[in-house]
C-alpha cells in the first residue's frame, strides 16, 4: 500500500506506485467494493461499533461515490493504488471523519477476496448462461437438419456415415460438461470471506452470518488465514475456461475446414467472415480463426495464476494482486467468443447436397460391409480382413465399393449375396440405434433430451 | 494401429512402430482392459450376438492372460502397439477364433476411452483417500499444539500472532477444497462411454445399462462422437491435481523456511531430511524441496494435454494417445508426493519456545493498539496512522512497543491508558474470537469440526 | 542425498528414498559422469593433491565400470540415489580406500551441472543433424517436383498459386532458424562448471581450465554460485525444442489436411501410415497427428522447468533434480519426431493433378486481375473494389472468372481487355518475381541457396 | 478485414467488429506503420511504380497523420479495425485518390510482420539496456561491500560462507547471459519482410534491398509463405523474457527472505517498501512480491503464444493476430521490472553486522575441516564422515564448532591439531581462490571483469 504510509517516512518512488497500482484494472471492482462496504458499515452499526448515524453518512456517501463513478465524474487516483484506497479516500472527502470509520474490523486482504468473489459470481453466472445460448443455436440449427448425412471423421479421414444433427449434439454434450463445471466451481467461490482481517480474524464483536446474507453468499469461510490466501476460486474459473475454450477450438477448427473449397459443407454469412486488403475473392473465417487463437490466451491465464501461486508461504502475498487481469481477461475473452461463436451457429448456411455427396467418398461403407459378414457367421477380426482386401482392390481400380459386382465380392468372401448391395448411408446410419449412436431414432431421443435441458435448469 | 494392416500393403517402418507405439505405458490399463472385454463378452452373450460357449471362453482366457501378466509371464509385444491388440492376440493364440468375436459391437475407440476412465475413477478414489490422510496428520499435528503461539505472516514480515493450530487448519481447508473439487470431477469421470464404437454407436443390440452395471459406472454416455474424443476427465483430473499441489507447494516453501536456522520453528525428522555430498554438517530439507520442485511438473502436464486437444476436429484423432503419460504421472506424483508430505507433517518437531520467542519480534501488536483506540473513540484510519507514528519511533530507537512508557504513549494520543500496557500475543490472539478467527475458542471448533469431517465423510 | 548420512542418526524413510532417487533417470548420465571423473582424478593427480598411483587407479576402475554398465552388468542400487553416488560406491568396491579420494575439491553440485552439460551438448549437436537431415528431405522433395504448382492458402482459404517446392521452402527456412537457435544456446551450455564445489568454489589449488580441455569445453564458468544454480541451459533448449516441434507441428497439419479424401494433394507410404482396429477401409496419418499431439509434451516440458525455477533463492536447491526428466523427454521426443517426419517427406507421394486442379478452384487470380488494373492506371484500392465486385458476380452464378466474357468484365471496368484473359495460374507464378517470391526463377535461385546450406555448413 | 469488404455483401456485425478489432493494441505500432509506408512509398517511385508527385504527396500526407497522432488529434475509428487501414483510410481522406496507391505491391499480411518486427528491435534493444542498468547497480552494490561476508545457502541451509559481492556477481552472470540471448533473439528478428506480399511475393518490380536500407534491417526475408507466418521471434523474445523474469524472481524472493525478521540481513529504502492498511507497523517488500508475481504472467504469455501458433497450416491466419497483446505486456512488464528492480539495488541497506552474525551459526566450517583432515592424509569421504559424527556431537551439546575443545575433536579423529582452531569464515573463504570461486582475489577479478563489461560493450 503507497498511499498510507503507516511507520514509512518517505513517500513511495513514482515508479514504484505504477508498478504497484491496481486501480488501472481493479476499478472494474467498483460495484462490488460498494455493496461490501454498505453491508459492513450497516453490520458494525447493528453491533455497535459504528453509531447509527455514521453507517447512514457512510452508506449514503457510498451510494453517491457509485453514481458518480457511472455517471464518470468520479475521479480514480493512481498514487492510491487501489480501488479500495478510492473510494475511501472519496467518502472521507465527501463525508469526513465518519468515513474513517469505515475500516473498523476489516482489512484490505478481507476486503479484495470479497470482492473479487462476487465478481467472479456474476462472472459463472454470465458464463453459464451463455453456454446455454450456444447449446440453444446449436440445438435449433441440429433440429433444422435432423435428417443431414455426412461423413464421421476419425484422423479427418471419412470414417462412418453420421447426421449432423448427432455431430453438433456432441458439442452440446461439452458445453454441457462445461455448464456443470462453472457450476461446481461456483459452490467453492460463493463463500464469505469478511470477517478474517488481515490475516487472524477481527477483533471486534461482528456478525459473518449478516454479511453473507446481505451479500448473497450461502456460506462463510471457516479459516481467515485461508480464506485471505486462497485464490483457487480464479484458477478453479480459469481451468474451466480452458477446457470450454478448448471445446470451441474444436468447433471452430471445424468451421475453418467445412467453410475450406476442399470441404465446402457451410458457408458462413457475410456478417461473420472478413476479406483481405489485398485478395479481392477471398472470405476468411476470422471470427473462427480468432477463436481458435484465443484458446492460447486462456491457457496463458490459467499457467500465469498457477505459477504466481505456487509456494507461496501464509497468508497474503503482493503477488496475488497478480489474480485479476488474467481472470478478468480469461472471462472477458470466454464470454465475447460464446456470443460470436453463437452468432456463427445461428446464421451458418448448411450445404447439404455437398455434405451427402462426401458420404460416397472413402468406402465408409466398409465397417458396415464387415459387420454383414459378422452377421454371415465370420468372426469380427477376419471381416475386418476380408473388408481391408476389398477396400485395397477397389483402390487400386479407382472403384467405389458399390461399384464392384457380386461377383468381385465373393472373390473376397463367398458369404456375400445380394444383400450386400443394399448397405446405403441410410441403412448404415439407421443401423447404429443404440443411446448414443446417430441412428435417426437415437438421435430424435437426443435432440428431445437436449431441448428439455435448454428449456429447464441444468 | 500398426499391427492390423487392413488395406495397407507395407508393413509399418520400424521408427514409426516405436514413435506410435503406447504399450510401454499403456500396459497399466491391462486390468481395466480385461474387465472391460469381460463385462463385453458377457453382454454379446445376452444378447445372441456371440454364442455362450464363445463368450466363456473369451473369459477364461482373459482371466488366463491377466494371471499371467501379473505373475509376469505374458509376454507384451512393441510391435502389437498397445494394451489392446497385446491381450486381443494373446486372446487369439489361447482360445483361437472365437477370440475374433470379442471385438464385434466394439471399436479401440470406445475401449480406451472405457480403460482410461476406470484407471481415472481409481486414481481420483485413491487421490481423495491420501488427501484425508494427510487432512489427518495435519490434525493431529494441531490438536497436539493448541496452544502453542506463532506470529502469522503477510509478505513474509510478523503480521498478528495466530496459533499454530489455525494456520495448520488453514491447510486443512485447503485440501477439503482438493477432495471436493476431486469429487466433481469424478461425476464427469463416471460415465461409461462403451457402445459407441469407433464414433457413430455400433450396429449391433447391445445393452450399455448392463455393461455399466457389470463395471461400476453410474451414467452411460449419451453422445457416440462426443463420448470417443472426450478427455476433459483426464484435464479436468490433472487441474485439479495442479490445484492440489500447488497447495503442497505453499506447505512445503512454509517446512523449508521454518527449517532454516533464521526461522528455527521445526525440526524435521532425521528419516525425512538428507545431508550433502561435502558439508558434513547439512541437514537439508530435500523432501519438501522436491514437493515444491514437483508443482512443475504437474503443471507441465495440464499444459501439455490442454494443448493437445486444442482445435482437433472430431472425432478421434491419434493426438488423444498423448492422453496417458502425463495423466499417470500426475497421478502417481500426487499421490508419492501426499504420502510424503504426510509423512513429514507426523514426525515434525515444533519448536514451541522459538515460535513464541518470535512473537515478540516485528510489533505484532501494534494492530491492537490501534483497535484499542479505536475502542477509545479514535477512528481506525487515524488510529492507524498514530500507531504508524508509535511504531516508527520505537524503531528509531530500536525498542519494543512494551519497552516504551505510558508517557512516551501519550506523545501519540492522548487516549492512551495504563490499559494499553496490558494488551500481550494472548490477549491479541484471544480477542479474534468469530468463526474462522484464530481466538483458542474458535479454534477449538474449528478442530472439532474437523475431526468429524475426517471421521465421517467429506 | 539418502545414503551419506553424515550427521544424521537415522536411515532415510523408504517412501522418500523413492521419492528423491534420481537413479531411475539419471543412469543415463553414466558416461558424462565418468567422463568428468576421470579428467577429474587426472587433475587432481596433476595439482599432486592426490599421489598419480591413486588416480590411475581411479581411472581403471571408472573404466571398468563404465563397461560392466554398458554390459549390463553393473547394479544400480536405488538406495545409493544417484548416478554419481552408485558410481562412487561401485569405485570404492573395487578400489578401496583411494577411490575416497575421488570426491575431494569437488560437490555433487558441480558435478551433476557438469554432467547435465556434457548431455546437452551431444543432444544439441544430434538435433541440429537431424534438423539438417529434414531440411535434405524437404529439399530433395521440393527439387523434385520443382514444376508443381498448387494453391496457396491464407485462413485455409485458396488465396494465390503457389509452386509446392516454394511452400516447402518455407518449412527449410523454419528448420534453418531451429538449427541457428539450438547453436546459439550451445553457446552457453558450453561452460565447464567443475571447481565451483558446492557453492563457493573449491579449498584447493585446482587447475579448471586442465579440466575444460580435457572434457571439450570452450569457456570455463565464472562464478561458483551461479554455475551450480543455473539450469538457462535446459530451459533455453526446451524452449528452442518447443519452437522446432511448433513447427513440426505445422507440417503435420498440412500432411494430414493433405492426406485428407477433400483435398488429396499427397498419399503417405504405406509404412507411415495405420489402419483402423474397426474401420477396415482406414488409411489414417496417425504418425502425423502424434507429431501434431507430441506438442504439447514439449511445451508441457518447457512450462515445468520455468515453473520449477521460478524464485529459487541461491544456490542450489533440490528443485532442480526436476531438470532432467523433462530435458530427457524434450530431446527423445524431438528427435524421434525428426526422424519420423523425414521418413515421411521421403516417402511421400504428391498428386500433382490433384493439386494442379485445386488452383482452378476459388478465384485464386483475382488479385493479379486487380494488379492488371492498377497497370492500367487504377489505384490499388479501388481496384481492389472492382474486382471484389466481379468475384460476387462470378460467385452469385457459379461461374469461374475465365468463364465470364470479357463483356461481363467490362460491366466493372472499363479498362479490361482482351489480355485480361491470359493471366494465368502460370503467369501469375511467374510475374512473384522478386526474392523471397514464388516465381520459377526466384524459387530456383533459393533451392541453390538451400543446397549450399545442406552441404556446406550451417 | 471488416472494413474492405471485397465481395461479401453485408456489413460486418458489430460484436465481431469488436471481437477482431485490434486497434485497441495495436495502435502502439503507428510509427513503424508510417516508417514502413513512407519506405514504400519511396521505393514505389523510385522503381516507377507510382509517380514521384505521388510519392511525395503520400510521405507528406503520412507525416501529418504522425503528427495528429502524436497530438492526440487523430480519430481512431474501431470500424477500421487496425492500426493499417486507420492510417490508409485517414491518408486517404487527407490525399485523396493517390492515398489508394500506397497499397499497391503490399499486403497487411507483409505490412504487419514489418511493423512488429520493427516494434520488437526496438523492445530487444530497451531491454539489454536495462538489463545493463540492472548489472550496474549489483555492480556498485558488490563494489561498496567488497569486504561483507555472509552465509552461502544450499537448501536455504547455511553451507559456506561466501562474501555479499559473490552472491551479487552470480546475477550479474545471469543477467550477462540474458543480454546475451536477447542479441541473439535480435538476429533473427532483423529481417525485412516487406515485399512477401500475401503470401507469394508481389507481381511487380520492387527493390527489396532498398527498403531494408531505409528501415535499418540486416537481412531481407527468403521466402515469402516463411515470412508472412513466421512468429518466432516473438516467441523467442517471450522466451528469453521468462527465463530473465524468472532470475529476477530468484532475486526477488531472496529480497523477501533477506528483509524479513528472522534473516533481516537488508532494509528497503522507504521508497522501496509498502505499509499496511490495518497492521500500522508493516514495512513490506510489496515491490519484490510482485516481481516475483509477474513472472507467472510472462510464463503465461510464452505458453500462449506457443499455443496459439500450434498446428497452423500455411501461410497467414487470423489466429496470428494474438501475437501483440501478449508480446506487447511481456517487454512492458520485464521493463518496468528492471527498472523497479535497479531502484530498489540502488536503494538497499546491507546491514554487515547482521549477515556476519549469522556466519556464526549453522556449523558453516564443516567443509574446511573436512578438507583440514584431507590434508592431514584422510581420504575425502572418511573425512566426511568424521565431521557428520563431530557436528552431530555439537549439535546435541548445543555448541559451535569453535566451542568444543581440541579434545573433543581428538575423539574423532586424532589428526586434528591446534591448527584446525585457526579456520574461521575469513580463512574458508580465502581459501576458496580459483576462478569463479569466493576468495576477496577472485571476487575482486570478476569485479574487474564486470566493470570492464558494463563500460563497454557486451
Amino acid at each position: 500500500m503507497s498511499h498510507i504510509r503507516g511507520r514509512l517516512n518517505k513517500a513511495v518512488d513514482k515508479l514504484v506506485n505504477k508498478y504497484t497500482a491496481s486501480i488501472p484494472f481493479d476499478w472494474r471492482l467498483y460495484q462490488h467494493d460498494i455493496a461490501g462496504s454498505i453491508a459492513h458499515a450497516k453490520m458494525l452499526a447493528r453491533q455497535g461499533i459504528i453509531a447509527p448515524k455514521e453507517a447512514e453518512s457512510i452508506v449514503s456517501g457510498l451510494k453517491a461515490i457509485k453514481d458518480e463513478i457511472e455517471q464518470g465524474k468520479f475521479q480514480f487516483k493512481p498514487e492510491l493504488e487501489d480501488i479500495h484506497l478510492n473510494i475511501e479516500a472519496g467518502l472521507m472527502d465527501k463525508i469526513g471523519e465518519a468515513g474513517g470509520k469505515l475500516h473498523t474490523a476489516r482489512s484490505r486482504n478481507d476486503q479484495v477476496a470479497l470482492d473479487l468473489r462476487m465478481w467472479a459470481k456474476e462472472a459463472i453466472a454470465e458464463t453459464r448462461n451463455k453456454l446455454r445460448g450456444l447449446q440453444r443455436a446449436l440445438l435449433d440449427l441440429a433440429e433444422a437438419n435432423k435428417e443431414v448425412a455426412m461423413p464421421g471423421y476419425t484422423h479427418l479421414q471419412p470414417a462412418q456415415p453420421v447426421l449432423l444433427a448427432h455431430h453438433l449434439l456432441a458439442y452440446f454434450e461439452m458445453l454441457q460438461r462445461d455448464i456443470d463445471r462453472f457450476g461446481d466451481c461456483l459452490k467453492r467461490t460463493d463463500v464469505m470471506p469478511l470477517g478474517s482481517g488481515a490475516l487472524a480474524g477481527v477483533g471486534y464483536n461482528i456478525d459473518r452470518e449478516f454479511l453473507a446474507g446481505e451479500l448473497g453468499f450461502s456460506e462463510i469461510s471457516q479459516n481467515s488465514l485461508d480464506a485471505i490466501s486462497d485464490r483457487d476460486f480464479v484458477i478453479e474459473y480459469e481451468a474451466a475456461a480452458s477446457l470450454g475454450m478448448m471445446h470451441l477450438s474444436r468447433l471452430a477448427e471445424e468451421i475453418i475446414l467445412w467453410s475450406s473449397a476442399e470441404f465446402n459443407f457451410i458457408e458462413l454469412d457475410d456478417a461473420y467472415a472478413t476479406t483481405s486488403s489485398i485478395m479481392p475473392q477471398k472470405k476468411n473465417p476470422d471470427v473462427a480463426e480468432l477463436v481458435r487463437g484465443k484458446t492460447g490466451r486462456l491457457y496463458g491465464h490459467l499457467t500465469a495464476m498457477l505459477t504466481t501461486m505456487k509456494a507461496l508461504p501464509l497468508a497474503y502475498n503482493r503477488d496475488m494482486q497478480e489474480d485479476k487481469e488474467g481472470f478478468f481477461d480469461s472471462a472477458d475473452t470466454l464470454l465475447a467468443t460464446l456470443e460470436v461463436v453463437t452468432g456463427i451457429i445461428k446464421t451458418i448456411r448448411v450445404k447439404k447436397e455437398n455434405m451427402k455427396q462426401a458420404t460416397q467418398r472413402g468406402y465408409l461403407l466398409a465397417t458396415d460391409l464387415a459387420d454383414y459378414l459378422v452377421g454371415k457367421g465370420e468372426p469380427f477380426r477376419s471381416a475386418h480382413n476380408i473388408m481391408g482386401k476389398l477396400v485395397s482392390y477397389a483402390v487400386q481400380r479407382g472403384k467405389a465399393l458399390n461399384e464392384l459386382s457380386l461377383a468381385e465380392y465373393k472373390q473376397f468372401s463367398p458369404l456375400f449375396g445380394e444383400d450386400a448391395k443394399s448397405i446405403t448411408t441410410e441403412t448404415s446410419i439407421a443401423a447404429r440405434d443404440n443411446t448414443g449412436g446417430t441412428a435417426p431414432k437415437q438421435v430424435n431421443k437426443a435432440l428431445a433430451r437436449a431441448r428439455k435441458i435448454v428449456s429447464g435448469g441444468s
